[in-house]
Protein backbone atom coordinates (compact mmCIF):
# COMPACT_ATOMS: atom_id res chain seq x y z
CA UNK A 1 0.00 0.00 0.00
CA UNK A 2 2.69 2.67 0.94
CA UNK A 3 4.37 1.40 -2.51
CA UNK A 4 1.24 2.18 -4.40
CA UNK A 5 1.17 5.66 -3.16
CA UNK A 6 5.01 6.47 -3.32
CA UNK A 7 4.22 5.17 -7.13
CA UNK A 8 1.71 8.43 -7.66
CA UNK A 9 3.50 10.32 -5.58
CA UNK A 10 6.46 10.16 -8.14
CA UNK A 11 4.62 11.66 -10.65
CA UNK A 12 5.11 15.08 -8.87
CA UNK A 13 8.77 14.57 -8.36
CA UNK A 14 11.55 13.20 -5.85
CA UNK A 15 9.85 10.62 -2.97
CA UNK A 16 12.65 10.83 -0.86
CA UNK A 17 11.78 8.46 1.52
CA UNK A 18 11.10 6.15 -0.88
CA UNK A 19 12.63 3.05 0.54
CA UNK A 20 9.46 2.70 3.49
CA UNK A 21 7.81 0.72 0.28
CA UNK A 22 10.93 -1.60 -0.10
CA UNK A 23 11.40 -3.86 2.96
CA UNK A 24 15.22 -4.34 2.51
CA UNK A 25 15.59 -0.72 3.33
CA UNK A 26 12.79 -0.89 6.18
CA UNK A 27 13.49 -0.04 9.80
CA UNK A 28 13.71 -3.88 9.63
CA UNK A 29 16.19 -3.71 7.22
CA UNK A 30 18.06 -0.99 8.59
CA UNK A 31 18.92 -2.48 11.94
CA UNK A 32 23.09 -2.05 10.98
CA UNK A 33 22.80 1.92 11.53
CA UNK A 34 22.88 3.41 14.56
CA UNK A 35 19.38 5.21 16.04
CA UNK A 36 21.45 8.56 15.92
CA UNK A 37 22.49 8.18 12.10
CA UNK A 38 19.02 7.11 11.15
CA UNK A 39 17.59 10.37 12.75
CA UNK A 40 19.77 12.66 11.34
CA UNK A 41 19.45 11.54 8.16
CA UNK A 42 15.34 11.39 8.22
CA UNK A 43 16.22 15.19 9.39
CA UNK A 44 17.99 15.66 6.92
CA UNK A 45 15.70 14.17 4.26
CA UNK A 46 12.79 16.11 6.00
CA UNK A 47 14.82 19.96 5.74
CA UNK A 48 14.55 19.05 2.10
CA UNK A 49 11.59 17.89 1.85
CA UNK A 50 8.62 20.90 -0.25
CA UNK A 51 5.82 18.83 1.55
CA UNK A 52 5.32 15.86 4.18
CA UNK A 53 2.32 12.95 3.04
CA UNK A 54 2.07 10.94 6.03
CA UNK A 55 -0.12 7.75 6.30
CA UNK A 56 -1.45 8.14 9.76
CA UNK A 57 -3.33 4.59 10.20
CA UNK A 58 -0.77 3.29 12.67
CA UNK A 59 0.44 5.03 16.27
CA UNK A 60 4.05 5.70 15.58
CA UNK A 61 6.47 7.69 17.34
CA UNK A 62 8.75 8.70 14.63
CA UNK A 63 5.75 9.44 12.34
CA UNK A 64 4.53 12.08 15.24
CA UNK A 65 7.62 13.43 15.50
CA UNK A 66 8.37 14.00 11.54
CA UNK A 67 5.15 15.43 11.29
CA UNK A 68 5.48 17.72 14.75
CA UNK A 69 8.89 18.86 13.14
CA UNK A 70 7.66 19.55 9.96
CA UNK A 71 5.24 21.89 11.35
CA UNK A 72 7.83 23.52 13.32
CA UNK A 73 9.94 23.72 9.97
CA UNK A 74 6.87 24.83 8.17
CA UNK A 75 6.57 22.38 5.77
CA UNK A 76 3.02 21.73 4.51
CA UNK A 77 1.67 18.11 6.01
CA UNK A 78 -1.26 15.63 4.57
CA UNK A 79 -2.39 12.82 6.79
CA UNK A 80 -4.33 10.06 4.87
CA UNK A 81 -5.67 7.29 7.16
CA UNK A 82 -7.84 4.47 6.34
CA UNK A 83 -11.77 5.16 7.03
CA UNK A 84 -13.00 3.11 9.52
CA UNK A 85 -10.14 1.63 11.42
CA UNK A 86 -8.17 3.31 14.40
CA UNK A 87 -8.74 6.37 15.95
CA UNK A 88 -5.95 8.42 14.83
CA UNK A 89 -4.60 10.52 17.76
CA UNK A 90 -5.89 14.17 18.37
CA UNK A 91 -3.02 15.75 17.86
CA UNK A 92 -2.55 14.38 14.40
CA UNK A 93 -6.32 15.34 13.52
CA UNK A 94 -6.95 18.52 15.45
CA UNK A 95 -3.95 19.98 14.54
CA UNK A 96 -3.87 23.20 12.38
CA UNK A 97 -0.66 21.85 10.46
CA UNK A 98 -2.03 19.04 9.03
CA UNK A 99 -4.60 18.60 6.70
CA UNK A 100 -6.13 15.32 7.31
CA UNK A 101 -8.08 13.10 5.11
CA UNK A 102 -9.92 9.67 5.51
CA UNK A 103 -9.13 6.97 2.52
CA UNK A 104 -11.48 3.71 1.53
CA UNK A 105 -8.70 2.63 -1.49
CA UNK A 106 -5.78 3.58 -3.14
CA UNK A 107 -8.10 5.19 -6.10
CA UNK A 108 -9.12 7.50 -3.39
CA UNK A 109 -6.08 8.05 -1.78
CA UNK A 110 -4.39 9.27 -5.22
CA UNK A 111 -7.45 11.57 -5.76
CA UNK A 112 -6.98 13.26 -2.14
CA UNK A 113 -3.08 13.64 -3.14
CA UNK A 114 -4.57 14.77 -7.00
CA UNK A 115 -6.85 17.45 -5.16
CA UNK A 116 -4.33 18.73 -2.56
CA UNK A 117 -1.04 18.76 -4.94
CA UNK A 118 -3.66 20.94 -7.72
CA UNK A 119 -4.59 23.42 -4.79
CA UNK A 120 -0.91 24.12 -4.18
CA UNK A 121 0.06 24.83 -7.50
CA UNK A 122 2.05 21.22 -7.58
CA UNK A 123 1.44 19.60 -11.01
CA UNK A 124 2.41 16.34 -12.31
CA UNK A 125 6.25 16.37 -13.61
CA UNK A 126 6.79 12.67 -14.56
CA UNK A 127 3.35 10.72 -15.48
CA UNK A 128 4.23 7.22 -15.26
CA UNK B 1 2.14 2.24 35.84
CA UNK B 2 1.64 5.56 34.36
CA UNK B 3 -0.07 6.25 37.60
CA UNK B 4 3.25 5.29 39.78
CA UNK B 5 5.55 7.37 37.55
CA UNK B 6 3.38 10.44 37.88
CA UNK B 7 3.24 9.81 42.20
CA UNK B 8 7.28 10.01 41.80
CA UNK B 9 6.82 12.56 40.09
CA UNK B 10 3.88 14.78 41.97
CA UNK B 11 6.87 14.93 44.49
CA UNK B 12 9.14 17.76 42.54
CA UNK B 13 5.88 19.88 41.26
CA UNK B 14 2.46 20.02 38.99
CA UNK B 15 2.19 16.82 36.74
CA UNK B 16 0.34 18.90 34.29
CA UNK B 17 -0.97 15.27 32.34
CA UNK B 18 -1.89 14.22 35.54
CA UNK B 19 -4.98 12.65 33.35
CA UNK B 20 -2.86 9.78 31.71
CA UNK B 21 -2.95 8.13 34.95
CA UNK B 22 -6.54 8.25 35.19
CA UNK B 23 -9.26 6.10 32.71
CA UNK B 24 -11.97 8.59 32.99
CA UNK B 25 -10.06 11.00 31.69
CA UNK B 26 -7.63 9.38 29.23
CA UNK B 27 -8.01 9.64 25.64
CA UNK B 28 -11.24 7.19 25.40
CA UNK B 29 -12.83 8.93 28.38
CA UNK B 30 -12.30 12.11 26.75
CA UNK B 31 -14.02 11.24 23.37
CA UNK B 32 -16.83 14.29 24.28
CA UNK B 33 -13.97 16.75 23.84
CA UNK B 34 -13.80 17.68 19.69
CA UNK B 35 -9.82 16.96 18.75
CA UNK B 36 -8.60 20.64 18.10
CA UNK B 37 -10.08 21.06 21.62
CA UNK B 38 -7.46 18.24 22.83
CA UNK B 39 -4.92 19.27 20.55
CA UNK B 40 -4.85 22.65 21.84
CA UNK B 41 -5.13 21.96 25.30
CA UNK B 42 -2.44 19.51 25.40
CA UNK B 43 0.04 21.99 23.56
CA UNK B 44 -0.88 24.96 25.82
CA UNK B 45 -0.11 22.15 28.97
CA UNK B 46 3.05 21.53 26.65
CA UNK B 47 4.15 25.36 26.57
CA UNK B 48 3.92 25.52 30.64
CA UNK B 49 6.22 22.41 31.32
CA UNK B 50 9.67 23.00 32.94
CA UNK B 51 10.55 19.40 31.58
CA UNK B 52 9.11 16.55 29.66
CA UNK B 53 9.00 13.06 30.84
CA UNK B 54 7.65 10.47 28.20
CA UNK B 55 7.12 6.87 28.65
CA UNK B 56 7.45 5.56 25.15
CA UNK B 57 7.10 1.90 25.08
CA UNK B 58 4.15 1.99 23.25
CA UNK B 59 4.29 3.69 19.42
CA UNK B 60 2.09 6.50 19.17
CA UNK B 61 1.67 9.31 16.82
CA UNK B 62 0.68 12.21 19.67
CA UNK B 63 3.39 10.81 22.37
CA UNK B 64 5.76 11.50 19.31
CA UNK B 65 4.38 14.65 17.88
CA UNK B 66 4.93 16.25 21.60
CA UNK B 67 8.32 15.19 22.14
CA UNK B 68 9.25 17.16 19.06
CA UNK B 69 7.21 20.17 19.46
CA UNK B 70 8.74 19.87 23.22
CA UNK B 71 12.31 19.54 21.71
CA UNK B 72 11.64 22.89 18.95
CA UNK B 73 10.42 24.55 21.94
CA UNK B 74 14.00 23.49 23.62
CA UNK B 75 11.70 22.39 26.80
CA UNK B 76 14.34 19.16 28.51
CA UNK B 77 12.79 15.34 27.31
CA UNK B 78 13.54 12.27 28.97
CA UNK B 79 12.13 9.10 27.92
CA UNK B 80 11.33 5.74 29.60
CA UNK B 81 10.95 2.65 28.20
CA UNK B 82 10.72 -0.43 29.50
CA UNK B 83 13.65 -3.03 28.88
CA UNK B 84 13.68 -5.28 26.33
CA UNK B 85 10.51 -5.20 24.88
CA UNK B 86 9.76 -3.54 21.73
CA UNK B 87 11.98 -1.46 19.89
CA UNK B 88 11.79 2.66 20.26
CA UNK B 89 11.55 4.47 17.24
CA UNK B 90 14.89 5.75 16.35
CA UNK B 91 13.55 9.08 15.91
CA UNK B 92 13.32 9.52 19.71
CA UNK B 93 16.39 7.12 20.62
CA UNK B 94 18.47 8.56 18.20
CA UNK B 95 17.56 12.43 19.13
CA UNK B 96 19.71 14.39 20.82
CA UNK B 97 17.15 16.43 22.11
CA UNK B 98 16.36 13.28 24.46
CA UNK B 99 17.60 11.62 27.01
CA UNK B 100 16.74 8.09 26.67
CA UNK B 101 16.52 5.67 29.82
CA UNK B 102 15.47 1.52 29.60
CA UNK B 103 13.83 0.43 33.11
CA UNK B 104 13.05 -2.77 34.34
CA UNK B 105 10.71 -2.19 37.14
CA UNK B 106 8.90 1.12 38.51
CA UNK B 107 11.90 1.70 41.17
CA UNK B 108 14.41 1.43 38.57
CA UNK B 109 12.43 4.27 36.30
CA UNK B 110 12.41 5.93 39.91
CA UNK B 111 15.71 6.04 40.53
CA UNK B 112 16.30 7.56 36.62
CA UNK B 113 13.94 10.33 37.09
CA UNK B 114 16.13 10.80 40.52
CA UNK B 115 19.13 11.08 39.23
CA UNK B 116 17.87 13.17 35.73
CA UNK B 117 16.09 15.69 38.57
CA UNK B 118 19.39 15.74 40.69
CA UNK B 119 21.53 16.79 37.48
CA UNK B 120 18.72 19.58 36.39
CA UNK B 121 19.04 20.97 39.86
CA UNK B 122 15.39 19.80 40.59
CA UNK B 123 14.76 19.41 44.23
CA UNK B 124 11.84 17.25 45.85
CA UNK B 125 9.60 20.21 46.39
CA UNK B 126 6.54 17.67 48.05
CA UNK B 127 7.65 14.71 49.70
CA UNK B 128 4.80 12.27 49.76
Amino acid sequence: MYAKLIEKLKNYGTVITEHVGDYSLSVKGQSFLSDKFIHDRDLHWLRQSHIVIAEVSTPSLGVGYEIATAISWRIPVITLYKEGEQTVSAMISGSDGCRHFPYKSIPDAHRIIENEFTKMGLEVSNES
